[in-house]
Parts: C-alpha cells; structure tokens; sequence
C-alpha cells in the first residue's frame, strides 16, 4: 500500500468547488490502484490574504514542501485588484511556484474529439491539435532584477524589469522539453526573440548546444511573433514547445484557447526534485463562484497530471483520464462547454458523473 | 501643386517587388490629386549589409529624415540569419525607427470580406473583425540598458535585457491611442502584465490618469496572456488596442493572422515631427524573392497610409484602398490569397490592376 501526502491549496473563486471534485476522483481512482493520501488544505492568493494579511503565508510554502504534491485550485478576484504588489494573490503564486523551485511548467494544448466544435478555429484546423508547451517557470523577467521604479534623468518617473536567464537556467529547462519531446512526437520547437534580445540569443546558443544530445529529437527555432501566428495559422505543426516564462504565459494561453477546450486543460509545474505542483489553467472565475457552475474536468486532469508526473503513478493517472473521456461520451458538461444535444450538468455532479466512470 | 520627397527603402527578399508597384501606385494616385514626388532609394537591412558592411548607413538615416515620408518593403533572409547582432538585417530596422524618432507603430487588422475564407476562424468569427493596435515602438526591451552578457555569481554566463518605460514614453503613446481611439469605434483596451511587472504598473496607472481627458473613449486594461487568448475567442471585442514594444510585437501578428489576411495588412510608424515610416507587416519571404510571386497589396496599402497620416493626403489615400478594393472585387488574386474561382496572377499584375482602378 503506497501513501502520499498531499497539499491542497483551494485558492480563490471556484477553486473550492473544483478541488473539492478533483479530491473525490483522487481518493477513488487511487483506491483501486493501493494508493492511500493523507490531505492537507492550506491557503494561498485572496483567501491567504483575508485571513492571514499575506498572499502566500510561510506555513503554506513549508507544508507544500513538505508533502509529495501540491493540488492548486486557482488564485484571484476583482477585490484584490487593486491591491498594491506584494499583496497581489497573483504574488502569492509566484511565491510559491519559486520557494517550491518548480522551474517547468508542462501545459498541454490538446483538442478533445467531443468539443472540437467549442474552438473558433475550423474544425480541420483545430481538430488533432496535440502540443505541450514547456514553460520556465522561475526565471526570466518574472523575477530578474533590478526590477522596481525609478526617476530617468529627465526627472521622469520610470517602472522597469529585467529579463535575465543564465546558461544553467536554460540548460535544465532545455534538458527537461528534449526529454518530454523525445517521449511524444520527437519534435521540439524552441521559441524565442534572438533576433532583438540579448537573453533569447543565449537561450538559442544553449538550446543548439544541448540538441547534439538528443539527436533522435528534431529541434527547430521560431521567433515569438511567428509562433504566435503560427498557432493560429496551422496548429498541428508543433509537438513540443519550449519557451521563457513571459512568452510561455502568452503562448500557452492562446494555444489553449485554439483548442476549445480551455476548461479542460490542466498543468504541471515541476523542479529538479521535491514536490510539483499541479494545477488548471483556468483563472478563478469569480463572477461564477459558489453557483455550482464551474468546470471541474481540467482540475481533475490535473490531479492525473499529479499522479503522473509527481507520484508515478501512471495506472491510477490513466484510470483518471480514462473517466474524463468516459464522462464526456456519455454527453455531460458544464456550461462552458455545453453545445446542443449533451447535458448541462453542474460542478458537483460532473463529479460524480467521473466517479462513476473511475 | 504640392510636392513631397519620399525615401524608398526597398531592403530584402520580395521588398524591391513589392515597392516598385506601390510606388507606381503612389505617382499615378498623386496625379489625380495634384501631388508629385521626388523619390530617393537607399539602401537598408541585408542589402545594406552586402553592400555597405552595416545593416543601416549613416546616409540612409539622414536622407529618411530630411524626406516627408519613408516606405519600406521588407528586410531580413536567411544569408544573415548567423550573423551577430549589431551585423543583423534586424538591427538596422530598430536603428531605423529608433533614429526617427517613430514610437508609434499603428497596425490595422482589418478582414478583407473577399478573403474571410483565407482564416483558419470561423466565418462568423472572423468576419468584420476590425481592430488596430497602436505599438509603442522606440521603447520597452528592445532598447532598454543595461542589455548584453554577463556572469552570474556561480560563474553561470548570462543574458539581459531591461523592459523600461518612463511615464513620458507612456504618456505619448497613450495620448496617441486616445486619439485614434475617438476616430474609431470610441474604444480603447490596454494591454500589460501589471499584475507581475513594474514596469507594466507604472504603464498602467499612466493611461488610467489619462483617461480622465478622454471621457468619450471607453478605457478597459486586459493582461497579455488573456489579450492572446480573447484574440482567438472574440476578436471582434476590440477597436483600438495599445501596448508595448514586445507585446504589441506578438499580439499584432497574432491579430493579422487572425483576419486571414496577412498579405493585405499595412502599417504606419509614426513620431510627434519628422518623417512617418510605412512598411507592410510581412515579413521578406525570400524563399519567393525575384519570381514574381509577392502580394504587393500590403506594400500598396502602406502607401496608402503614407499619404493619410504621413502626409495628410487623405483623398489620395482613399483612391488607393478603393482601387485595392476594386482590384479584389475584379477577382486578381496572388497566390497567398488565391482561392477557387478567382484569377490567379503575379506581383505585376497585380499592381497594373490596382493602376487601371486607382
Ligand atoms: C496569475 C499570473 C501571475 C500567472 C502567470 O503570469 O504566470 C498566470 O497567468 C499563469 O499563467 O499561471
Ligand atoms: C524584424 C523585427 C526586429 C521586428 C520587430 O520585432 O519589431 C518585426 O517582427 C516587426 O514586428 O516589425
């Protein structure tokens, strides 16, 4: 019998209500794998702030070290928008995706067959879309300094940031997109602005050095402007995407929204070692919290992502996703991604309809 | 009778093509308005570099200042894609923009309704989009200090670069976007990451104060990675959009690629005095170059906002898109934008259409 310990970090908006279904699926699907959990529920963004005055309280980043995993619902609402900086939610995530040192960011862009009809795209551009854009996680301009305000010398008043990666930062996260890549497709596309910056020109020498490696992988190197076009022009080019953090959040985003099924995605954010941390990649969707309207397919995907990538357990993981697809063939869906002829269902009972099919 | 000088710079690839019709397009459009021109060509890019050693001579600079107007056709190939930095095609456009002084590149996205079908959107999501993101352009991380090559405390070589904004720049460029803005639709959507970045807060608080001399514009801020997606999911959401050098950068291509006519969009870089510059958005296409392939259009209708906001011509200028228009309700497609039913032709053609609709 195998047991873990895990963090569950709600967070703000609907991430109660689908965390709270993605624990249901865990427990089950772990059941009849011999997988035991032990659940501890911590605060973190707006709900962290409420209580404790701070986004991300120190007890939350110890315990979230201290398991083996870390489930995250989502961070964030209108009522903190105004918050100055360093009590932003958003700063607590950032916080904790750098104390939990979890410097990839694995975010999967896939069409599901039942929902290609949800994409703007038309459906012989949208459907078979399969990519995973590897995001760092840590670095680059999220967190390079000198950052902060200033007066130029014209007396003016200046914010500004620095976009920093070092040879090692690019080598670890490099490493990590050949590996994933060599794993799907064996295409990788490593994206960048080395025509303009200095930081993407070390990020392609670095990136060129390491494809002697992984000579199996097919690497190719696509300005961000490109790619940006590119995702929309003819998606199902790209496999594997390895990108910096800014540009990861951008593209990832768009990717997601190409395929329909933004409500569906999950992600993983993983370190060299101790505990990733898995979470969607939708926001908190404060205008539908508490109705029972939310979403919970990409937050259950991201506990099989949990079980995968940061337990192991690849069987328990399947049975997961197995369920999903199961679900969505017998017609239930929320709201989001209702179309005529399937059945609106709410939060909670999407999750019992998973249940059902674990 | 009014004359102007312009600077043609054709550069690389299909950019002395696609110059060569818009220019024959400009001289016959003046005539009918009672406007000559003198013309001067001078070299930039990869030409520039074969034939000079620098991707933008000191004589290119101060022949384009002393003009009323500069058109550009496109720059860049993969002969000078190795080379370094201050040797790149690329770095002799930023020079360019920099020494004129243009900070503001207005970048209409516009469906064409001949060619909604060459989207990979739905019609009905495509069609009527109409959108036109005004870029700060002579700021943000393409030319913020420190830039360059470093070693970090474990002796790790780095890469950086400096995202700055003084309220100024900010000022300027918003000012800008506000004023278009009322020309529209009477919206305007800024665009950031002030939810992370400093130099996005500052950037932020700027166009909300500024808001305050624009009533009738409706200001709403959209961070990126949600503008990247709601591009794909609503476009037609948006009128007048602004942001910064490098999200102005991914976002516009992403914009042009959603229209579907990315061979048919225009742009206009424009500074508070001096010369406007006028390019089409694609790029130099050399895999094409020479065979009489290019789609001028873009180039065409540059030439068109030449005479609009860099000239004040606009009478001229609204011969030009009529003949455009005209030019594709007569069918004469290139091959980019060919689809059945319509008559194929080349870049010629194509501008002796355009001439017999001016
Ligand atoms: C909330 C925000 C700080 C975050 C980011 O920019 O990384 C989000 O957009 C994401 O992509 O997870
Ligand atoms: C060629 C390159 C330097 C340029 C930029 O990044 O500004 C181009 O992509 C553009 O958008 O005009």
């Amino acid at each position: 019998k195998r047991s873990y310990t895990i963090t569950l970090l709600p967070g703000d908006g609907i991430g109660p209500e689908v965390i709270s279904v993605a624990k249901d699926v865990l427990v089950l699907a772990g059941s009849f794998e011999g997988i035991t959990y032990e659940f501890r529920e911590m605060l973190l963004g707006g709900a962290a702030l409420d209580a404790t005055g701070v986004p991300m309280p120190d007890e939350t980043l110890s315990v979230s070290k201290q398991s083996d995993a870390v489930l995250l619902g989502a961070i964030g609402g209108y009522k903190w928008d105004k918050n100055e900086k360093h009590l932003k939610p958003e700063t607590g995530l950032l916080q904790l995706r750098s104390g939990l040192q979890v410097f990839a960011n694995l975010r999967p862009a896939t069409v599901f067959p039942q929902l290609v009809d949800a994409s703007t795209l038309k459906k012989e551009v949208a459907e078979g879309v399969d990519l995973m854009v590897v995001r760092e996680l840590t670095g680059g301009i999220y967190f390079g300094k000198p950052r902060g305000f200033g007066t130029n010398e014209n007396g003016q008043e200046t914010g500004f940031n620095t976009e920093i990666y070092s040879a090692h930062e690019i080598d670890r996260i490099a490493r990590l997109a050949f590996e994933i890549a060599r794993k799907r497709r064996g295409k990788l596309c490593s994206v960048d602005k080395a025509n303009v910056l200095e930081a993407s020109m070390l990020w392609r020498k670095i990136v060129t050095e390491l494809a002697l490696e992984y000579p199996d992988v097919e690497l190719t190197h696509m300005y961000v402007d490109n790619a940006a076009m590119q995702l929309v022009r003819y998606p199902k080019q790209f496999d594997t995407v390895l990108t910096n953090n800014i540009f990861g959040d951008i593209l990832s985003d768009e990717a997601s929204m190409i395929t329909g099924s933004i409500g569906m995605l999950p992600s993983a954010s993983i370190g060299a070692s101790g505990p990733g941390l898995f979470e969607p990649i939708h926001g908190s969707a404060p205008d539908i919290a508490g109705q029972d309207k939310a979403n919970p397919f990409a937050t259950v995907l991201s506990a099989a992502m949990l079980l995968k990538y940061g337990l192991g357990e690849e069987r328990a993981a399947e049975r997961i996703e197995k369920a999903v697809l199961d679900t969505l063939n017998r017609g239930f869906r929320t709201a989001d991604i209702y179309s005529a002829g399937t059945k609106l269902v709410g939060c909670k009972q999407v999750g019992e309809e998973i249940l059902k099919s674990v």
